[in-house]
Parts: structure tokens; sequence; C-alpha cells
């Protein structure tokens, strides 16, 4: 059984052909790339090659029908806006999709998408689709984590004023705020990494019916090629799968958010203790040369304030009637993908944000200047008590995890 | 005052390059074609050009400025998918979309978004968009309506089980059933229709600041050159344009859902009364010949399961800090458009299952005749009640109403 | 026909079982008082009484009948926590109830609930909550209006810094800050006042079946009594009036959310711009004595925080299948309720922070230097543009509406 | 460390005073009695008391002082609807709180709620009830669980059309459905059980500045006094166990809900293969003596449609400012705990609604009839292909798990 969840198959995605206009947090990103609706077309091609060579391995169709499948389908053989013109017909892509590729495989054409029915094809894409998404988001969250330690380790001892409700209350250290962060992101990362990603294979009404006493074979065997994990049965209308890995993304995006809002809030003219990092073009207004904006930070909340929306279409979609359900289904595809691609945009601009956050020490102690006297004047500690034990903590924890250093090459295969 | 908004200027939008490969519900359809990543680069491009043309009115820039903008503008001048990756800058394309639009038109570059901020343009950008999707989208409402119209005029006398819970309750008429469908596409289009649209342009900080005493006659202006509606005062951070409509768009997914939601189970094998209009690739099974699905309810249903969840996204960005919030305003940007694709795409495939769907009387006389002879067993009255009155009520307040027969060619304008 | 709904018959409502403890932004207010469990049971009461009376005026129950009927709803005559949990029997908690009404009714037993079902007693009861919640809501968002229009008059001229993406922008003034929230609350009480809130009738299936050719008369004789407004047929399963009140609640709580957003901001430690009115108790913090919190505008946030949710609970029900919904109508009970007590309990609140708020121009002013002098360096011109113009017309806009000053006691009433 | 969370102290919650009209899915139940606002208000007491006895033991306050604070704690010494009210106060009820219990505690006054702050108690009193209410929660879904597996069992090879779309598709059997729900309640239960439910410790600012060098060994005493797990750090502002908790919630009121919508539509009229438990009073209707509704599978669905929205709350709240945020920590506590008594409920009656279904076999081969027809038309195989073995697969996997058989009484522990 192969470790990981393979490269895709055929020419690597191109630009995404959604530009993402409307979407800067994710525009360019590493998560963009694949998840568009061409990486979603190349996971389903993908699904239709290996399920004709998991046949194959059975003996229920021909190696070389299988070996033809899988060249055609590695060849970019269908014309995406058309097909997804044509999903209308169904309701679901793979209709045509199968059509165009029985007609284009020649004698092989008959032994494409054998006994499977479309779900098989659409769930088995998402998950491939979701596990190459996972893989680059956790790469990501790994730079943010490395990134958050850092600052953590180098201000554990650096006084800020902490907030609550908008008010200063008591002194805290940046090293603490930033610890926060870390262990936020971290428990994301930790529930995250796990959630299991299963190929999809049931045909009709998941019976397995078109392949007599050889379905539960084939569905390991399918799962071998495609590196997904073996599902206890098809899991056709128990939509765990997609679910729980919306509720990981929503946490995901939340953790990031949190850091973002602080950094937001922190950047404020008036309390001016962190900036952002400089780049050319970089926190630009249209209308105020003057002014430099927490635009990594602002894209990050983006994310933040859509997944856990569209991570609850993913929650509704739980309830779903019989076999395959009348649009609770077909309603789970696009928020999916918003997941995905917000979450993973969200940690690739962290990553930035937390490599290059610029910290003011200085300003920090000037605006704890005031509170301090006030303190001073009730009797009150001005001390910042268990701060930097809790930095020494959050540290360890994150050192502890699969997170930093050396650890085994999992985490995104499955 | 131009009466309605114009038609996009420059070429007509090509088809959308998101495919739409996971939503079948809006793939290839009109409600696409305005609100994709193209639709919207033209609005901006439109946006900077009115604005131009606005300030040249008022002898604010010059005419031949006004002009030479405008012919830029369109001429499709900028690369979608750089600008998109560009906007990472400052967390908005207009950063970038301004650089260009300076640098490419000569001698009037300098008068390119003069006085104006990013927001001024992505949010006029959006109620441009809005208004062409709604034109598309009551359009298609009003091909709805008609043919449900004639549903609970022919059907209504055509007795039919009334069902509760899923079980039989008491007989009511199919027309009664269509007549419950129109009022509530009736309902969701008089709350759409009037939604104001309104141009937006503050400046930086929403003070007109740039245009000395003419601030208020330049609105006025540009909302006659985009034909959107005046504002009170600048809405920047006052969104009840924006989430009012995303309301009105998912009473309108919902009304729809509720006529897609009773053709599903109408349709089903052991219920049998309606059939989907037949269609060549029409409710195909990748893997059963013999059966024919409810493709186009499934589809609509689809779009009203994720509607609710964009339009609370909206919703929720009203609590939005001072004169801009960081991520609030960025967060409703794709979720708007969902609201408008989603539920453009359902209404366009509603007017088609309304007009070709196929009624099985002689089922729906077969399925009452248990619960009639129940009913007479119990001594309870076996007609359909004021079924029929209630039909005519319907048909009476639909034909009162603007979505019937003659009527100003309004709605879609602001 | 009565010009309003009439005051709930029998005792006032006592003080709501559920406490409010995790809902401080309601405890204790007049929105609660008439939302809670106590007060929807005495409107399924008062429902049952109305739809007797309805009947004696066509004489399809004795007059005797419905007169006592009516003493005995007004008499309080049910368990309330008895008949919650005799609720779970059929689903809803009128199959109880009328079990009890026609026990304890004696000769009139057999005329309570005539021709009726569940539903049409929840839903009325459910209009007549929302109808003496709206009437609550309402007189609180006019103090809230009345005081924010007093805030952006005095403050016309009272230059503050204009913040976007939390940095200092431009200048604007404080009146016009308020002059934003000012329009805000209007627009949404404008979209929430004439929202229509029907009586339901229908019977089993909705065809008003047992009432013979008497049904439609029944239904606006109805009507009358409950002082709800006549809807054009039954809307069981049209759910407009739900999801529509829904949506303009939202929108209200959102647009004092963006007030009270306002104000966490500008009353932080470092900015300092308003406080929340002093009084005893408010603001405490069980840990530092120092410190004075904005409570008051964090209890109006924590409601617009919930509201969007509840609302799309609501949204998310439209499409219910058939006559009854077998869940999606159970659904909406307390997502409708929590949106009424919340946005109640807020608009109660905001009016208390609007017209206490303490404002601190020279802190304005001095958080202002810094930015002027950048500006200066620029080139930038310092004024604070049409911002008084902006309060002028937000003003004039607030005057002519039925918000202030004179207008017809209308509002509340359907 | 004891090994799980004990009992509340003081008398039982009393039924809880929010009588629950408007959720029959969990009036009177036992999910109900221990997340009532009496119940929270018991939780709030016992944080306080094991905060003092935490602090006895390290010799922070008198070991007297701590007895006498726990006996005043267990006493009900608090009017808790006026509590309620005061809490408008601060924004939250511990400030009122601590002020009668410093006053109530005599001597001991001053070393009630030492070093603490208000969300220290508020959180802390949250994982106290849900531990609580998960407790009760699994022990339903285990009673849920073992009935389904009974089903699975009983009608493993009981042939059943397979429906997709609302339409049959090809045979699968009775038994396969039922494994289908089971594996889905099941993975819900292995999503929540394991979920760590923290203490709360960390003061005004999170820095447990009032404990000098003791704060860490007095986090993990107060972990111990109450059960609770013991943090990394404090998590004021980083929400994991609040979202997490929400998270697994939705997936199971989801899960619970899948089986409900599949038990509606089997009921229906026309399909009639399953029906619910009779018993007196239970699923009447008001207006059909005739009719029998599956009033606990509505119920169960009641429940489905809600939590997912009350779960986004908690997601869309993690993006939390500073040390304590001004709205979004007091958002989450009603959703948080309309998510545990919404679930418990919805578990309490899915362990009955599975226990007592009423399963027709020979309703299902007569529905079947027509399809196997038409597949020997087809020439399609007519058995129920791997549907037998995927039960077998499904009750080994329910037989390896914790939820069933001998297995340590843990999992509401923490």
């Amino acid at each position: 059984m192969p470790s990981e969840v393979p490269a895709p198959s055929g020419a690597p995605p191109e630009v995404s052909p959604d530009a993402g206009l409307l979407s800067p947090v994710r525009a360019g990103t590493e998560a963009e790339a694949v998840t568009g609706d061409r990486a979603w077309l190349r996971a389903m091609l993908d699904a239709e090659a290996a399920l004709a060579r998991a046949q194959a391995r059975l003996g229920i169709v021909p190696a070389s029908a299988a070996a033809a499948i899988t060249e055609l389908a590695a060849s970019d053989p269908v014309d995406l806006p058309g097909l997804a013109r044509r999903a209308r017909g169904a309701g679901n892509p793979v209709v045509p999709l199968v059509a165009d590729l029985r007609r284009l495989a020649g004698p092989a054409g008959e032994h494409v998408h054998h006994g499977a029915t479309s779900q098989d094809i659409v769930d088995t894409a998402a998950m491939l689709v979701a596990a190459r998404a996972r893989r680059v988001l956790l790469a990501h969250l790994d730079r943010a984590l490395d990134a958050l330690a850092g600052l953590a380790e180098r201000h554990r001892d650096t006084p800020v004023a902490g907030r609550t409700l908008g008010r200063q209350a008591l002194p805290t250290t940046f090293g603490a705020k930033a610890a926060g962060w870390l262990l936020g992101v971290l428990e994301a990362r930790e529930r995250l990494a796990p959630v299991p990603l299963p190929v999809q294979l049931g045909g009709a009404a998941g019976t397995l019916s078109a392949y007599g006493d050889r379905g539960l074979d084939l569905v390991a065997a399918f799962a071998d090629e495609t590196g997904l994990a073996r599902p206890v049965t098809p899991w056709h209308t128990r939509r765990t799968p997609v679910a729980d890995l919306g509720s990981a993304l929503a946490l995901t995006a939340g953790a990031l958010g949190k850091f973002a809002t602080d950094v937001v809030l922190l950047a404020q003219s008036e309390v001016g203790e962190v900036a952002e990092p400089a780049a050319p073009g970089r926190g630009g207004s249209s209308a105020m040369p003057h002014k430099r904006n927490p635009a990594l930070a602002v894209m990050i909340r983006s994310a933040a304030l859509q997944v856990p929306a569209c991570a609850q279409i993913l929650q509704a979609s739980l309830a779903a009637p019989h076999e395959r359900p009348a649009g609770e289904w077909h309603a789970e595809w696009q928020p999916f993908r918003e997941c995905l691609r917000l979450t993973g945009g969200a940690a690739e601009t962290a990553a930035e944000l937390a490599g290059g956050l610029e910290v003011a020490p200085e300003r920090m102690a000037a605006n704890l200047d005031g509170l301090l006297a006030v303190l001073a004047g009730h009797g009150t500690d001005t001390g910042t008590g268990a701060a930097p034990a809790l930095v020494d903590r959050a540290l360890a924890a994150y050192r502890a995890s699969p997170a930093s250093g050396e650890r085994p090459p999992d985490g995104g295969a499955r």
C-alpha cells in the first residue's frame, strides 16, 4: 500500500481558471493551484484511472484496458468548461465525463467506470483534492508554527499590556501572546492532520453489486491505487469524512484568525506594537500614500470569517436521505473547496506574516506605562506573573509535537 | 438620469473563467456569465470610467481625460489572473488596477481614480454586478412564476393527498400546492426587486474630502453615470445594501427550494405524481440506465442549501469596525457573488422545471384512494375544502403584481 | 378590525422562567418578558380563544362556547413545565394543550380548536409573540435613534480620526460616525416595521376543509380577533413571514452591533475617545477594581454575533416538504425566539448606551495630532471634508422618517 | 487526580426553569436537567468552591476558608433570576455571584475567587456542564448504538430498495441501511468522547499573576478538584475546547439526523417500511385521529437542523481579540448550551426510536417488486450485492469499539 497520495498524474495543474479576483487570501497561492476546477477534474480522471487499475489487479478488467484508461486519463482529454455545462444534464460532472472517456478510450471504453456510480468518482476525487490540499496546508502551518515559536521565544520576557474587553488589564509578555497563537495553531494542526480521507466505492446503491464477491477486495485495491484510506464501508450517505475535515479546517482558519485579529489590533495607529513585514506593494492604499495597512492580517481574517459558514453547510448535509441525497450531496462540493482553499491561503499568508512580523518592544513599554502607574497606585503587583513560564510550556508542547523538528512525513497522506 | 444600469461597456463577458465544475446549478447559466471574475473586473473598469465622467461633468477633471479613461476601460486592458495575484499586495484588486490604468492612460493617467478609495470602486462594482444579475434573475423568476401559475390554474381541482410529516393527512388539490409555490416565489420577488443598489463614493475616510464642496454633487453624478441609486451618505461601513440583498436572495433561493423539494418528494418511485421534463441527457445516471433522476430539482436544492449560509456571512459582516473593517468587508465579496449566482442559476433551472413539469393526475388519484377510504371510515369529509378557492386567491395576487402581464421594465434597475 | 395586536389577555407574563443566566443582553429586559415560555403559552391560549370567538362570529360555534373558552384561556389553566414535557408525545405542545382545554372547558370543550391543526395555533402564537416583541423593540430602537441623532447633531463638527483597517486614515467628525450609526439603525427599523405578521389558519392540510364554504371568511375573522394581518392563503409551508422577520432582525442586530463595535474600539485604553455611561455596578471586573469595561457594548455585540446564525436556520427552513415538514418547522421555534429576544435586548441596551455615551473631544483632537502632521507633510488637506454635510443629510432622513417625531402608532401592530 | 468529574455538589438540579416549551426534543430529558440555568449556576458555585480548595491545598488560603466556601456553595445560596439580571452590570454573572459569596461567606469572604477573573469561573463551569452533559449523551448514544446494531444484525439479509435522489436504484438490505446509521453514530461518538475538557484559570490577563510562582501548581490542583483536564496554558482566548466540542456535537446531531431523516422517509404513507414505536399519546395529531406521525424522528431532525448553526457561532468566535474578547466570548454561552442540550435530547430520543422501531419486511419486498422486474428486464443482477458483508464489517467495528460491551465508565470524564 503506498504510503501517501501520489502526485497528480499528467501535467501539473495550470493556474486555476478561477482567477481568485474576489478572494485575495488564496489568489495565486499553492492551495488555489491544487483546488481549482482543473485540479478537481484532474482528480476525477485520476480516480477513474485508479479504479480501472484496481479492477485489473483483481482481474475484473483487462490489464491492457486499465493501462489505456490510465494513459487516456493522464492526457487531459476533456474540455473543462464544456464538461461543467454538460454536468447540468445529470446534476453532476461524472456522467458526461464517463461518456467522453468511453468514447475516447477505444476498445477499453467498455471498461471505463465499470460498476461504479457518479458519487464514487466525485467523492474519491474530493478526497484526493483534500489530501493534496492538506499536504500544502500542513506545510504552511508548519512554517507559521516555526515562526510563531520564534516570536514566543524571543519575546518570552517582553512586557506588554494584557487587554480584556479592549481595555488594558494587567501586564503580560508578548511571548505569552505569541505562545497562545502557537498553541492555537498547533491544536488545530493536531485536529487536522489525522482526519481520515477514505476512498469511496459502492456502486449505484452502495452494495458493490457489480463486483460479485470481490467488492470488498476491490475497495481495498482502489484505496491502494489512490493512496487514500480504506473505509469500513462505503460512506455515500455517511458523510463523516467531509464534515469532519470541514470542522478541522474551520478550527484551523479560526486559530489563524485569532493571530490575525490580534495583529490588526496591535498594529492600530494608537497602539503600534507590531507592524506587518514591509515589502514593495505591500499594504498600500489607493487613496493614502502615507498609510501602511495590515494587508496580510486582513486577508487571513477574511478567510476566518468565511470558513465557519462553509463548514456549517457540510455539517448540515450530514442528515442526508437514503442512499444518495437529492441536493445535500451536491451542496457540499463548492463549500468543501472553499474550506480547503481559504484555509490553505490563510495558512500561506500567516506563515509570511509570522515570519516577518515587526515587533516594537519600546512601544509596548510606553503603552504600558500608564497602566503600571495605576496598578502601583492600587498596590497591585506590576510583574508579568507566570507569562514566561507559560511560554516555556507552550514551546515544550510544540517541540514535542510532530509539527516541529524531525517527524515522519505523514500528515498530509491520509 | 438614466433609467437603469447600462449594459457593460466593452466586449460582452466571456464565459466565466471559473468553469462552475462544482456548481452545476449555475454552470453555463446567464447568472454565471454576469457574475464571474471577468464580469467583476468589467464592473470595476466601468466604475472607474463612470467616476471620471462624473468628475468631468462637474469640471473636476478634463472631459478629454474622462473620455480617454472611458475608452481605456472599455478596451479590456488588464490581465485578470495577474491582477488577482497582485491584489494580495494591498488585500484588494483596486490598488493594482489603478496602477495599471494610470500607467496606460497616458496624460489622462493622473485623473484616474481621483479622490476615490479602493472601496468606492469595489462596492460600486459589486452593485453593478448585482444590478445586472438581478435583472437576469428577475426575468427567470418571471418565467418560473408564469409556469407555476399555469400549473395552479390547470390543476385547480385535481385532487392529491395533502401530506404532513410525511404522512397522508387530508386531500388537497395539486393546484393548491402549485399556488403555494407561486406565492412563495412571488413574495420573494417582491422582496428582491426593490432592494436599493446604491453607488458608493466616499474617499479615504468617507468624507469626500478630495472634492471640496462638490462631494455630494459628485455622488449624484456618479450615480447617474452608473445607473445606480443615490445613497443618503456613503455606506462604506453601513452595509445595509449588501446584507439586505443577501437576505432577499436567500428568501428567493428558499422559495425555489420549497418547490424543488416538493418535486423531489412527489417524483419518488413510490409516489410518482410528477416527473421532470424529459430531455436528451437529462436526469441520467452513470450507473443505472433504467433510472430518471430529478436532476433539475436536485440542482435547485443544492443552491437552496448553500445560499442561507452565504447570506449569513453578509449579515455577520454588518458589525464592522470604524471607517473600513479589517476583514469583514473582504469576507463579503465571494459569498455575495455566490448568493447572486447560485440563486440566479436556481431561478433559471426552476423556470425550466416548472415549464416542463409532467403531472400525473391518475397517479394522484390512485395514491389518494386509501386515504379516502380511511377518512370515509371515520366519517370525515373527503373533499378538497377551500383548495380551489385558495388557488383563485393566489392567481389573483399574482396577476395584480408587477411580476405578471404588462409592467414597467424596472426591477433590475436599482 | 382592531388596529393592532391587543395586549395579552389574562395576567401579565411573569418573569420568564428561563432566567437568562447565559444571555445578559436580554436578562430582565422587556423583550425577554414578552418572549419567554410563559409568553408563548399565553399566546397559544390567546390564539385558541380568538379562534373560538371568530367561529362564534360566523355561527360555527355557539357564542357561549366562545365566551367560555375565552374565559378559560385567560385563567392560565395549564401547567407549563408539564405541558412542555407532554409536547414530546406529538412533537408539539398544542396536542396536550388542546387535550387540557377540552377537558377543562366543560360543555364548551367540544368546540375547542374546532377544525384547526396544531400548526395553526403554534404559528399564530408565534406571530402574536413577534408582534408584541416587535412593538417593544421598535420603542427601544426609537429611543436609540433619538440619542444617536443627538450625538450626530452635537458632534457634527467635532474632528476625529477616520480609521480604515485599524489605521488612522483622514479626519472625519464624530458626528459623521454617529450619523452612520443612526442611518444604519434607521434602515433596519424601516425594514423591520412593515414586515407582515399574518394569522395562520388552514386545518390539517391547509384546505380549511372543516369549515365548508366559510373558511376564507373565518381566516379574516380570526385575523381580526387576533389583530394580526390577513394572509393571502395559509402559509403553513410558505414560511416567508418567519424568514423575512428573521432577516430584518438580523439586519437590526447587525446595525446595533456596528455601533457597539465602534464603541468598543473607541473606548480602548489607547484611544479613549468615548466611555460608556457610568453607573453603580456597571462595567466592573471581578479581578481589577481599576478597570471600567464597555459592558453595554459587549452585550450588544454578543447579540449581533448570534442573531445571523439563528436567522439562517429560518432561511434554511424555507425549503420545507409538503403540507408540513418533518423537522424544518420544529427547528424554527427556538431560533425565531432567539432572534426576537436577542435583538430586543440589544435594542434596549443600545438605547441606554447611546443615551449616556460619554464623548471626549479633547482626546479625539489629541489622537488626531500626529495624523494631521503627517498629512500636512504630504500636502494633503487636513479638513473634515463633507462630514458635517453628511450629518445634515442623515438627520434630515431621520426626521423625515416615522421613527422620529409625530407618527402613527403603527409599527408594532402587524 | 480524580478519575472523573464528580457529581454536582448540593441538591440535584431541579427541573430546569426553562421549561423547553419550544424545544420538545429536549423538554424533560436528562440533557436538559444538566444544562439548564440552574445547572450552570451550580457549576459556577462548584468552580468557586473547587478553586478555594485547590488554593487551600497549596496554602494560598486557609483550609477553614475553603471548607466554609465549599459549604456555602453547596447550599444553593443565590437567587437565580436576580443574578441573571444583575449580570447585566458587568456583562457576566460572575461579578454579582462573587459579590454575593463574599458577603455571605463571613470571615472566609475575603478568600472567595482569590486571584481569579470572571472568565475563569464561567469557562470552568462550562466545562463542568459539558462533562456532565457529555456523560449523559454518551450513555444515550450507547443505547442507540446497541439498538441500531440489533437492527443491522436482524435485518442483515432483508431486501429493501436502495434509493438515490428519491428514486429506487438497486436492492440493498435493511441491515445495510441500519449499519450505515450505526457507523455514523459510532464515528460521531469516537469524535466526541475524547475531546479534552480542561479547567480554566489565568487571572485577569491570563498570567496567573496573583499566585506568584505557584500559579501552574494551582492550575493542576484546580483541575484535580474539578475533575477536569489540565490545560497546557490558560485558554481564555484560545477557544479550541469550546469550538472542538461544538463540532463534535454537530457531527453527532448530524449522524442522528441521518437516521431520523431516513425513518421519516421510510415511514411515508406510500412507503410504509418502518413505523415509530407506538405508545399512548405518541405521534398523535390535533386534527386527524387516523394519523400516526413520526414524532420521534421529527424531534431528532429539529435538533439536527439547529446544532450546525449553533456550532458555527462557536467556530466564528475563535478569532477573538486579545486576552478577552468584547463579545465573542459572551456569544458562545447560549449556543454552546444549545449544542449540548439539543444533541443530548436528540440522543435520548434516538435511543427510544431505534429501540422500538417497527420494521415491515413484507412491505419492503412489495415495494421492491417493480424495481426487480425492471432490473430483470435490463438483465441487471437483482441481488443485494455485498450488503450483508457490509453489515458484518460494521458490526465488527462496533464490537471492537469502546461503545459496546465492557469498557471503562469514562467517556464523560474529560
